[in-house]
């Protein structure tokens, strides 16, 4: 059985629950911020998305960060740092790509249920 | 048990199967193409490689969506839109890199068996 | 039950175990060297961290090859191909990106265990 959670644009789900992984993304809900509040705002949809598919970061199992700048990283990883669960870190990849508009980071995530 | 099928390219696998997963990568046949007329090859590349696995559309999980010009996502997603089951779309991520050669666009997707 | 092996990074760990499946990322020991011995590092850190996990390359599902420098990829694929258990390929995508500081290939895997 394949659980979905509808994303808020067409043609995709922002969670997709089987057999015990939960696949999800999350970018910032404010596009105007600085990379840095825009990765504490894709972390606090992280932790919603993961709360709707029944499970928490404590469950992580993977993560790729996407970023527009890799200058600013450490903003990035301040960010993260503040928010991961330091006893249940996630595999992760902090990688400099585009993204669309004006998002800054974007978060793929795979966790455990 | 691990089932896989080769790819044209020596070294990899276009499809792996596993305890239930899979795990496909798919690019345009025909790679003199607009990044709109790839995204549809490359999608229907990717029918062809999750019909050999033994699923479908239908059960995607998670897909990544490589274009080499964040400027025509929206070439992109109304490919996509055209192509996904509406009814069961997966988590999805489009983001800007480099590809090789003249891929303007590549998938990379995870399904249910 | 989620084994996790840290990364000499806080906040991330360099191997995920989970329900039959590995998550893995690795980069090159010597940021120094070429995009090519880098590769070669790379591998030999992903081995070192398989078998950390209980598995090896023979049991790769799927890997992502995040290079600096796609007019390079040839030279990644020579590593890559000296490397693969050819018997037993992952699904590969091979992306070109942006990476931190002097790191010219990053690769995270999916294997079973």
């Amino acid at each position: 059985m394949i659980r979905r959670i509808p994303s808020s644009a067409a043609g995709r789900s922002r969670v997709v629950v089987h057999d015990g992984l939960v696949f999800t993304v999350a970018t910032a809900r404010d596009k105007s911020q600085s990379l840095r509040a825009q990765t504490v705002s894709a972390l606090a949809v992280l932790d919603a998305n993961l709360a709707e598919a029944g499970t928490s970061k404590s469950k992580l199992l993977s993560a790729t960060v996407y970023i527009t700048d890799m200058a600013r990283k450490p903003e990035m990883n301040e960010a993260w740092l503040a928010w991961v669960d330091q006893a249940n870190p996630p595999q992760r990849a902090c990688i400099g790509v585009a993204l669309e508009g004006d998002d800054l980071s974007e978060i793929v995530a795979v966790a455990a249920l």
